[in-house]
């Protein structure tokens, strides 16, 4: 059993992970850590545990020390260290949040505030999208793990971008998330009585995930591309839809776009190509680390709408962190990943 | 005391102006109807009107005879034989659904799947979307309430169409809308446990709403208007928001174009500009007749993004069909109406 | 027009009275408060305020001076001092809170940690429940207004109480409230993600309410009435529904016993009977000041149970209080709470 | 791989069972039936088994034939015939309905109004509650899985019965269920916009699981064990939660009722009883076949409260099946069960 461990442990997606890792037939979560929380049963801190796992929260420096594959679930600025560490120790980093997505400092830096604190392993890391980038992640020893929302869009893009089907202006990415994107810690957007039954956009034209979507568009297109992009809370736990709009260069053929769609990710354990005449939903992915995807034309047949869904928390997080896992050590790629969506 | 009835009362949208009408401090509720609950009282369709009303379901024919002011909630097709027979006998007929929402009876038949059955009383009707028409609904006998999505875009958009200030092409509605819309009909996809914890959109490209969209826009803007329009369901009950997309003629300014907004309503009393840096969000306008609209760019700034939200129950159906009764019988116009969004 | 005003009006029950009082025909609201927020416009704090008032905190002294009535919505403890400056000043104080609820001292020592701050004013308050206490609060200028949960319960029980038609032991009160009765204050039970889809007792056996309730059932039995209480959260809004067992002294005969509620209750403008056979639910009472109430008995014919449901911001909070106001100032009870739930 | 089949795999609980028997490593799913949507794959009715599985829904008959294990999820009444197919050709059946579940044939006519069908096999029968009767689910083929209310009820009170701790008058099992339990039938109760933001009891009184748990209890105690029993739903999707009242034969000690607990449930795999001062919510088994258990007193001591959850759809129904499966065919009782409820 090839050993793994988490450094943030205790937010949403670290204990996604570990729910996950738990019943993976060939690793063996060996330690968490959790700066809050240091000391504690995870099984405290979050009692879906109870019963589960002895597992402690102990300090970021014994899970490097501790495992083969280390798994960072921190806000963005904190993981640049921990990853150089862990490389230097010939370990293993994928990294869940925003450290290295962004190949281009000076975006980085618009964006987030700062400048990078370790350029130096930058081009050691590679975009974590298997679906883009498998080859380089098998050779990989750090990577990061895609943002949520730009998941579901680069995968609901890419054929069409690979193929230079569309313009690369104007494109309009509608993305709606569940709550558990927004973590655990407490606001009051996400106290209950104050976003039940309510939905609103957020951070309209100033999402942090606009400059990764833009880069991974553009390596695909082989070009410049842009795009507005709006998110939007939903009052619901898990899940993320995009409604993409994209203007076809030609006059578009909805059966031959289908068929490019199938065919294209045909050998893709991930990615389900819904028939003509279905519509994606949250429901066909939750908890589970598919994409699901459907492809429509507007009435007037001159915008391709694609709708594309995962689960944020698993396609959007941990899941795919765990396909790169899979990727990087030789096993099957679906390994701890046969998740069938509950019906209700 | 002016008598009015509802034809058609037992559906959500006339069970919401039941209860609305209730409350109006200048009317009285004379007569209701029901196809599927004639002879029974409302208050055992609905529980909520239990001790509330001792009003019992008649037929159509009762309601127009006792009534002055009709209000007919039906599916398509069977409000043109009640309107005019209403209008015949010198009654006022406000129309819930989609008989007459379309000037165009082609634009009709390719939406609907059917003609007009009574097309010599189109010329009387009047689109009642006070904001546009005021002037005209008060010399109406006859007012095609419009639809719940229409509200939002149209209200959304009116100040930059009438002012020409954006490309007619290329404009973006994507919509999401409360479960009420839906209607009580029982379906699989408005089954709790289906609905529940998902979302997606529905009848993309493809929803009758369109038409009636690109027509009244098409007036705004004198001339030839073309959107994309996609519908979402939410899992909530009321509230329907829009996030509307548009490509500014010239290099955009959003503090202008919020001025623009704020005086062209500053006498609208349903239609509240939040300021620029806020959001609008369906918790702002649930349970009451208000329109809420917030003003963004994107980061690249060559797109506008307007959201708007409206209760779909009430300022896109009951409400706004009382508030063109107000305007017609020369009422405060908004008598029944003044109503403020609970906080949770 | 009588000057009100409410001291705490940033929490949830101090924002659904204002909502409230600003419909109210008889009353203006004068002046608000709020330690968090003085000198803010409470539009701000509350967004649905927004183009409805203009309203902005001030302390607690300029709502004292300012009003004529007082409202206090505040954490217990907090508002003995406040209402006694209130009735010194010969205005009328109604509060919200629990400082008065009990009259035993012990007891409130027992179960809020701390005597009374100003014990000589506690003999001029009164418990108000009007179904219970309409001719003292008529006289009364210092109202403690029943807390949510008790509310269900004693209405629940007060006919068979009164009428010595149950055992006086073996009581059990199961209730479940909505996620407002928590307030404002953020905890992580009530984070959206960890509240939503599921549902759990809490304080078993623990909860304050508990001597409250004992209290008032004990004076309507005119006997020591012991109850067992178990609060539960609901993952919604709105609303209280409590379940209530007891033993009947005789055999028991649901006819009877739904007669005697009727004929109880027959003048009440807030209290629902429902009809035998018929079941009490929140979906009846929300966004209102009523209380609904069913009557059953098990299988065995050897168990009564009551369900007893209430909007636990309006008859449970900021409803009841404007009640009691409407009593003080010899309003029509129901004036400014002619309130009809929506259908959904 | 041993081959099973579901006769009835189209209602929520031949779903949900299907899902988890596509994941258990020692079956194979040989064949599903369907009355409604013979000869339709069941990614047709559920779209989540896109890309899952190609299995189609066959005749009860074809099942029969194929499969070594039967499980029937059908309404009340129509397992009989079927499960005397399955075992007289020598195949074992698990039925998840009501039919075999009263020994007592009067009770079954009294509450279900009709008599048994296959008199002469339901002496073969066992009920399948593993943690009572265990040895003797090992040597049967024909198993009567429990009822999910009674599930709770008899798993939180086992414990207290089987040591004559408590009274065995004036139990209260006061049990709250998420929507998935009332299941696919379209119903106006279950329509979203009626059943969410509500709740209330239902058959108050008259629920069908009532001598279902009399009986169980009953042979628990050795003696007769009357209850008193409310449903209420829940608006979520999933879980039970029973709260329980009992009363103690002497002088309740909690934390001797708690090792009583833990010791009574020590080798047991799937039911938790958390730490005194914890309580059991439906979030700690979402998703998994756990019962959680919690001890509590009331404030006098004089009443014991059992705090009892599980999944409805899996302990409650699929799960508990393929646990006593496991049983039978000498698995692991764990195998396809190990799951960990998600976080949120």
């Amino acid at each position: 059993m090839v050993k793994v461990g988490i450094i943030g442990a205790t937010g949403y997606v670290g204990a996604e992970l570990l729910r996950l890792l738990l019943s993976h037939p060939k690793v063996k979560v060996a330690a968490l850590s959790s700066v809050s929380f240091e000391g504690q049963e995870i099984s405290n801190v979050y009692t879906s545990f109870f019963n589960k796992t002895n597992l402690i929260c102990e300090s970021a420096k014994d899970v490097i020390e501790k495992c083969d594959v280390i798994f960072t679930a921190l806000p963005h600025g904190l993981s640049e260290d921990i990853a150089k560490k862990a490389i230097y120790s010939n370990k293993i980093c994928i990294d869940m949040g925003a450290d290295f997505r962004l190949s281009n400092e000076t975006e980085y830096e618009e964006w987030y505030g700062k400048k990078f604190t370790q350029p130096e392993i930058h081009d050691n890391s590679i975009y974590g999208l298997p679906e883009l980038n498998r080859g380089k992640i098998k050779k990989s020893s750090l990577i990061a793990n895609p943002g949520c929302y730009p998941t579901t869009i680069e995968l609901g893009l890419m054929p069409l971008l690979k193929n230079s089907l569309i313009k690369l202006e104007g494109i309009i990415c509608d993305s709606k998330s569940g709550t558990t994107g927004a973590g655990r810690g407490l606001t009051l957007n996400t106290h209950f009585p104050e976003e039940n039954e309510t939905f609103a956009p957020y951070k309209v034209g100033a999402h942090r995930h606009t400059p990764e979507i833009e880069e991974i568009l553009s390596t695909m297109a082989n070009d410049k591309v842009n795009i507005t992009f709006t998110p939007h809370l939903l009052p619901i736990n898990r899940g993320i839809l995009s409604t993409i709009y994209c203007t076809p260069q030609d006059n578009a053929n909805i059966e031959e776009i289908y068929k490019l769609y199938v065919n294209f990710y045909k050998d893709e354990p991930f990615v389900n190509i819904l028939p003509l005449g279905e519509t994606a939903s949250i429901k066909n992915v939750r908890l589970t680390n598919d994409c699901c995807i459907s492809l429509h034309l507007n009435h007037r047949k001159d915008q391709i709408i694609i709708v594309s869904s995962i689960d944020n928390m698993i396609k959007g997080a941990a899941g795919q962190a765990i396909q790169n896992m899979n990727i990087v050590l030789g096993f099957n790629e679906t390994d701890g990943l046969n998740l069938i969506a509950p019906a209700f």
